[in-house]
């Protein structure tokens, strides 16, 4: 039976994906490179579910063809997504469409237990499962890493997404610690409640008055830092095997904690206006998405932030298909050009987005201070969860907090924090130019602590900053900020911090950074460098 | 087909637990009375797997003859066997041996959708699937509401486990906080390495040292509280499904935090020596244990010590088996006769033994800090899972708790503590005796937080907890200190909490309790209380 299969069915070929793939190309002179279009294009379309596995791609020269465009450009969109993982050739059947990335179970990293130090007695870890059932990236440790790294004192870390020491409010934060345990007593080295304490819930509800969000002080839950939040929605909100759509490129920690809880990451690209929405509706459509994850204003790594337009579309994207949204806005306070633009959860009328916040990034990442704000169900929940995480977030970073924020400081240091920023960040700026032989900076709002910049010599971040580290710079390669199966577009970028650095520094850290990629080997050639000269920032 | 069963499979009797139940009574007056001896046996023979699902017991007459006892004896075991659903009487094939209760997926208290509060628009929530994996106990919501009864002023709390506002060194912290940041700077207030700052493991080592624990300061892993340690052994240490031990009873937060990521709990006794660990080598041959939960000084909440025999015998299991053994003591050092007994990590030659403690208990719970020290590949693991839940335990509680041991602060703290802790357990013991008639103390060992008692008037402890707070004075029924399925055997219990009252709040309070027992209903008659007397202690 086995060897007398029908021949019919040998010959039976995969479905062809033809009118399925409605690729409509931009043209405008400012739009991405066509080549690049059309791989979106498709990988949106895998990713939607629209293209099946299985399913054939047109031969280049017949989608070159349909879509009008030289079959050198489909040739090079194809390439891309066979590098991507996304399809593959197979020999006598063409372009085809693979299978997603199994991502549940696979070690990787630390949590793999072959990668375990030996010498140790303790077998039984030895036989420990691999511990997330997530794919961590290509660098499990790299937030540990940077955090170690930040220690070396020879190094200047542009790699760190860290205020500076000599921004960190010392004085003023010594002066509210000191007069909020004067004021609260013994009850302030206390347990207190796990939603967090009152004034600090009141203070916070009023700020986000401030900015349009109406919340009730018991819609807000204090967290330890906003990876904590991330945490608690990764395994409250989401079962394991669960889809929730993350941006591409987006902050590492957010990638990592949502694999390690077990989440499938579905990578929507995001461009200079922030996440492409418009890839949205067949992936809502045909996959059960469970969460939205976005970084609407001053977007980590790429400083972007989102179009009015597209938050508007996003939020009724999120009524229509009932999925809730979690948005990540610790920069949102660092806007330095008049005032950020509201976040998503303050046009939320139906109880859909989470609205996620902390004080690491404006006030002190020691004080680890997070909140969420959210429908009092939600916080409920994820309260619940917060019980068996930690009890409760220190009353000491708490209630030095709460008269920070009380006693006005907080605005004034604000001020100067921002002014502080956009010096450093104009700095940066400035240095780079003496660099754009090499690198090109994505445009993106003014504000936070990033800039995201492309290698025009190719694909050679990591190679980049190895060599950095050497010259006593440090950087971070791109490739960690995609989700599995998207680190490609990534090779070719690196971030760099300016927040982290005083401005000596800065400067210091650039000409470090310009003899790293002059010593690089693989200078660019003329066409690439034009061709790149025409892609989208993203 | 389906109707045509051979009559022969119908007639199978279920195998009969003959010689495979080798109960050895203890006929020794101080013994536990026979009833409840015969019923441990049989619950740890199905908990070890000795005796399968569908296994019957011999019948009551039977099994009295074999064990020489009285029918009666036989009758009241296999009674609560059946309450505690181990066993399930079957008309006509006797009693059978339950299939352990299903542990995944069984919503529970807050976790359970349908249990959302109505009214909200998100309606995305009410479709989440429940959270936790595991089974909550009667009350997933126990340590927050203690929490939020600790703050009604009128009440009297012997419910909560935290330490009197009075006894929290309020002056002493005050002075590390300052010269934690002077000394420190904005380093004192910047991210921190995941595993803690160098200074504070550092004097964690040597404190360690002097309790007999030889560890390097990178074998210290710095948590969020002792219930962060919880969590990240949970998540990083088991995988859903997995199979540990715990004490029967034991910490509430460590049976939620658990079961919450998906660990099935084998609950084994406690007795006056601390957790029967002779109960212990059925289950780790049967069953694929992955890690003992053990309080071996000062146990949460009987108060009970294991002894030095015990002790010995535990980690020679733990050897041989190849499972290793989490101690959580966090109570250790409010040991205020001598010295407390080398905790076990101070016994392990071989990586088994993983302390973990914390300074909420002893120093001030508002500072959340706590401690894990274990194999350097275990604390790479852990640090790894920490990452991910918050980056970093705050470094203004790691700094001031760094000051504050440094300082010799601390040792004074200790001496004045245990002496306050001595007087009011003194003081509760001695109010107790008025109330002999309603309930029985256990003596635990000199120290701790808690007095654990038996209510003689039968398994009222819920109606009691009620009853008391109507009164004026919380107290904890004993029933959430069991795993899921032992709870029964908490329902005589109260757990009272002598640490977070003063002197003459004790008093009121005891007053209070006497009250709500003498209008409880159902005094006990002659022969119950008699019986009770015998029983041992827990």
């Amino acid at each position: 039976m086995r060897d007398g299969a029908p021949p019919a069915s040998r010959k039976r070929r995969a479905p062809v994906a033809g009118q399925a793939l409605r690729l409509e190309l931009d043209r405008a002179p400012e739009a991405p490179p066509l080549y690049r279009q059309i791989r979106d294009g498709v990988r949106a379309a895998v990713l939607s579910g629209m293209l099946s596995p299985g399913t054939r791609l047109p031969p280049e020269r017949e989608m070159a063809a349909m879509l009008g465009v030289n079959r050198t450009t489909t040739m090079r969109a194809y390439q891309e997504l066979v590098a991507d993982g996304v399809v593959e050739a197979r020999p006598g059947r063409g372009t085809v469409v693979c299978r997603p990335p199994r991502q549940d179970g696979a070690p990787s990293g630390l949590y793999d237990r072959s990668a375990w130090p030996g010498g140790t007695q303790a077998s039984w870890l030895l036989e420990l499962p691999a511990l997330g059932r997530g794919n961590l990236g290509p660098d499990p440790t790299l937030l540990r890493d940077i955090s170690a790294l930040s220690g070396r004192r020879d190094l200047i870390s542009f790699a760190a997404g860290s205020p500076a020491p000599d921004l960190i409010p010392l004085a003023a934060l010594q002066q509210a610690v000191a007069r909020g345990l004067e004021r609260m007593g013994a009850m302030g080295l206390a347990y207190g409640p796990v939603e967090g304490l009152d004034a600090l819930r009141l203070a916070l509800a009023e700020r986000l008055a401030q900015r349009g969000v109406a919340v009730a002080p018991d819609e807000i839950l204090i967290l330890s830092g906003a990876t904590q939040g991330l945490a608690l929605a990764a395994h409250a909100l989401v079962e394991p095997g669960d889809e929730i759509v993350v941006e591409a490129p987006t902050y590492v920690g957010m990638l990592q904690t949502f694999s390690v809880a077990g989440a499938r990451l579905i990578g929507v690209p995001v461009d200079e206006h922030g996440l492409r929405v418009d890839l949205l509706p067949p992936i809502l459509t045909r996959r059960r998405v469970r969460l939205i994850l976005v970084q609407p204003t001053l977007h980590n790594p790429t400083g972007v932030t989102l179009s009015p337009a597209r938050r508007e579309r996003l939020l009724s994207l999120a009524r229509r298909f009932g999925v809730p949204i979690l948005e990540d806005e610790i920069y949102a306070d660092l806007w330095n050009d008049g005032a950020a633009p509201p976040p998503l959860k303050a046009l939320d009328r139906d109880g859909l987005v989470l609205h996620l916040s902390s004080c690491s990034k404006t006030v002190a990442p020691g004080l680890r201070v997070g909140w969420l704000a959210a429908s009092a169900p939600v916080v409920a929940r994820l309260a619940l969860a917060k019980q068996f995480s930690d009890l409760n977030t220190t009353n000491l970073g708490q209630l030095t907090l709460a008269e920070f924020l009380g006693s006005g400081d907080y605005d004034r240091h604000l001020a100067r924090l921002r002014f502080a920023y956009a010096e450093r960040r104009a700095l940066m700026l400035d240095g780079l130019r003496a660099a754009e032989r090499y690198l090109q900076v994505t445009p993106g709002a003014p504000g936070g602590f990033y800039l995201w910049c492309r290698l025009l010599g190719g694909s050679h971040a990591r190679l980049l900053s190895t060599a950095a580290v050497r010259e006593g710079v440090a950087v971070l390669a791109g490739e960690a900020f995609y989700p599995p199966g998207l680190g490609q577009d990534g090779r070719d970028h690196i971030r760099l911090s300016f927040s982290g650095t005083t401005p000596p520094e800065i400067v210091t850290g650039l000409s470090r950074l310009r003899s790293a990629l002059e010593r690089l080997p693989g200078s660019l050639d003329a066409a690439e460098r034009a061709d790149h000269r025409l892609r989208p920032v993203v």
